[in-house]
């Protein structure tokens, strides 16, 4: 199988012209960014530019792009499909089957638990927006955990005054900023 | 962007050795087929397979891949990175902002809401597993109530026993067949 697609638009900056914002969802005081419009019309562009901000030394240390649930599996697989990566699901409470690794942790708006199956290699650990940084850190945990070794973090999005995370100095890559 | 990945595998057939089973997850009565040694050791040849089983016409035809939350995110986007198509979600309740489409349905283990946001073109509606039907008819009604055209229907497993499932006359494509 060949591909050649070339991105349509002419840089990185030009994704945020197609995320939309809704203040007030899901809860008060949250503005909700939503990248739907960005993923429906240019889908190629976003994984595009998510594959290059990552160095090319850095991808064939790669074995698996790690997917936090839901829209971080959107991004993740995407980037696993154009990079010959394997996909590895962190799930929601209850959905994976067999043993797992589990953690609990607070949300921008709520409390939640995620788990991952245990595995070993080194991954790419994938999100879609990075707020508190309450789910990311649970993926890293979970990762540990599970004897995954983390090559780097990536976010398509990062509400940089909402948080300064880190996980053992590594500071998430992203595409997109806002202040929150 | 060029790429030249194969499959690893010789045949579609080879996909269904890296299913595992969990008799009772989630629920007694229910086999579980778990697809994530799938996804994490035979990622791009799943989507190479599912590639492979719409024609190269019916390719040219489509705009978008809908996918399914939460599993057939995972399919679905690996999908439309491969082929260069926009990704459109159809999400859980309560998850995607604005305007939506609702519609409720009994799935294999429970009862459940499906949403999407309106827009118009033409989509390839991707699921994981088609177990009752359930979730797809959910999936294939709230396409056409938000003008999505469905060129196609396509599922990675078919529990065959359990559904006669096919909408306005198209039959699903599913690439692993399981009695139940």
């Amino acid at each position: 199988m060949n591909f050649s697609f070339k991105p349509k638009l002419k840089s990185v900056l030009e994704l945020k012209t197609y995320i939309s914002e809704y203040p007030g969802f899901p809860a008060p005081g949250i503005i909700f960014r939503d990248i739907n419009p960005l993923l429906r019309d240019y889908y190629f562009d976003t994984l595009y530019f998510m594959k290059e901000s990552i160095s090319e030394e850095k991808w064939q240390d790669i074995d698996f792009i790690a997917g936090i649930e839901s829209r971080g599996f959107i991004l993740a697989s995407g980037l696993a499909a154009l990079t010959n990566k394997g996909f590895v699901p962190i799930r929601k409470l209850g959905k994976l089957p067999g043993k797992v690794v589990s953690e609990k942790y607070n949300l921008e708006y709520g409390r939640d638990q995620l788990e991952m199956s245990p595995g070993k290699g080194n991954v790419l650990l994938v999100d879609d927006v990075l707020a508190t940084g309450g789910t990311l850190a649970a993926g890293c945990s979970l990762c540990e955990q599970t004897n995954h070794n983390i090559v780097d973090i990536l976010v398509l999005i990062n509400l940089t005054r909402l948080n300064s995370f880190s996980w053992n100095n590594k500071s998430p890559i992203s595409l997109i900023n806002y202040d929150y």
